[in-house]
């Protein structure tokens, strides 16, 4: 048993769809976010530079005192889990990336996964790579989605415009005719990216039922909660845990922009300014 | 009369409209541009950086040898002209703010403006100010539209699901009942953004050909010309004149990427790796 929070950290809101899961999946557990609003986004930076910010970000948590950290942004997950592990080596840390791609190759009976992601977590290569580690035989797509990020951040997440859009990516995997598509249409899509569980009723609209669609916030919630109970870290228990938040730029801004993510109104008290 | 070229830069290859307007608009100059596509986007970063990065993506042109500076980008014109013009006394700098601002103050008749740009544009609040530099009883609209930069790098700069995104956008302000309309309409929109150039014909179909569309693209371009030419800085005539570019980031895909805003296919072969 411990009682020290669960941290996460994301170059900005989007992980708090990962926070989300986690509150949950984990209601019990104290949870401390942080934002690093001011840099964001980590995507367009060199994994140099995506290593020493996940580093400092990590650090700020571990000084607050927390009992496992949790990578709660694609683009870190892909290049910093492992400098994160040396850097940290009491402390279990854990990434979206492979939960989400464990989930895929679990739910997948054909093999053929999509990934949808950003372009930079595309070319990254993270997510299939990691898909083929467990899989070697999936045809894994790689489909960057830019307009999904300014979608979610826009708050536009159903209706038929939005919709179209997201018909606009999928379409020439999904929407091929019957007899290809029993040879080649995908089973499973991965939302590779934080921002996307935002969309994923839309997206479901628009696949339909017979397609899974793996959630790397939840996944990454249910593998938080299975590393914390085989290496007895779990809260004692308590009424409900509580959720506190850093950033490294406007407070007020992170409150109104992350409520879309979290899926509740954050309130600016819990809040607090950090620079790294 | 000079031969050099004029220089142009950017963080990326959304001035490459202000280019394009510049080759239609002055045919026979030599240009260089720089696209700091590594350090993209500038829209999140501190004014001190922004400055910092504009004055060393101008200083490498310089010391290539150019005879005029363009910011071709909104984020940097709205913070970096001044330092710019003060770290290279002799050579005249023109940003893309100033000339979409005068334009639009031209072409208005009722004074309701509406500027669309990104989100920091917007907020940084430079088109606005320098709207009402020229026209104080101007009413300004700032309006960001997040989902213009990836709309146009995505390549979907027409058809329904495009003219449904920017309608969502401006409707409020445009498809007011008639009555309303006559009252609080806006009769001119600027362009504040270099991407944004790539919708304008699909912003045509949405607002109606009752609206002034200012293209702070080719006001630029025009701009550049009146200033050559007031200071007797033309290039003696020559059949064409030459393009040639900078990078900051991977060559191939600067010419691929840049091609649509071009307007022209970029042969590598004209692309050069720098660091700055």
């Amino acid at each position: 048993m411990n009682s020290l929070p669960i941290g996460l950290f994301d170059s900005g809101v989007g992980g708090l769809t990962v926070l989300k899961a986690l509150r949950q999946t984990l209601p019990c557990e104290d949870v401390l976010y942080l934002g690093d609003t001011a840099r964001l986004p980590y995507g367009t930076k060199s994994p140099d530079t995506i290593i020493r910010y996940a580093v400092q970000a990590a650090g700020k948590l571990v000084e607050r005192g927390v009992k496992m950290l949790v990578i709660a942004c694609n683009t870190a997950s892909s290049v910093a889990i492992e400098p994160l592990q040396r850097a940290f080596p009491d402390i279990p840390v854990v990434g979206v990336v492979k939960p989400g791609a464990t989930a895929s190759c679990r739910a997948s009976e054909t093999g053929r996964i999509v990934v949808l992601a950003t372009e930079s977590t595309i070319r990254g290569n993270a997510y299939q790579r990691a898909i083929h580690d467990l899989r070697p035989e999936a045809q894994v797509t790689g489909l960057p989605c830019p307009l999904f990020v300014p979608l979610a951040e826009e708050g536009w997440t159903g209706g038929e415009l939005v919709e179209g859009i997201i018909a606009r990516y999928l379409d020439p995997l999904f929407a091929s005719p019957l007899d290809a598509a029993a040879a080649n249409r995908p089973d499973t899509v991965v939302l590779g990216c934080t921002h996307f569980p935002l969309l994923a009723s839309a997206i479901r609209n628009v696949v339909g039922n017979g397609v899974h669609i793996v959630d790397s916030a939840e996944t990454t919630a249910m593998e938080v909660k299975t590393m914390l109970t085989e290496q007895g870290l779990l809260q004692p228990e308590q009424q409900c845990g509580s959720t506190r938040f850093l950033t490294t730029d406007d407070v007020s801004r992170f409150a109104r922009t992350g409520s879309a993510f979290l899926g509740l109104a954050i309130d600016v008290e819990t809040v607090e300014l950090v620079d790294l």
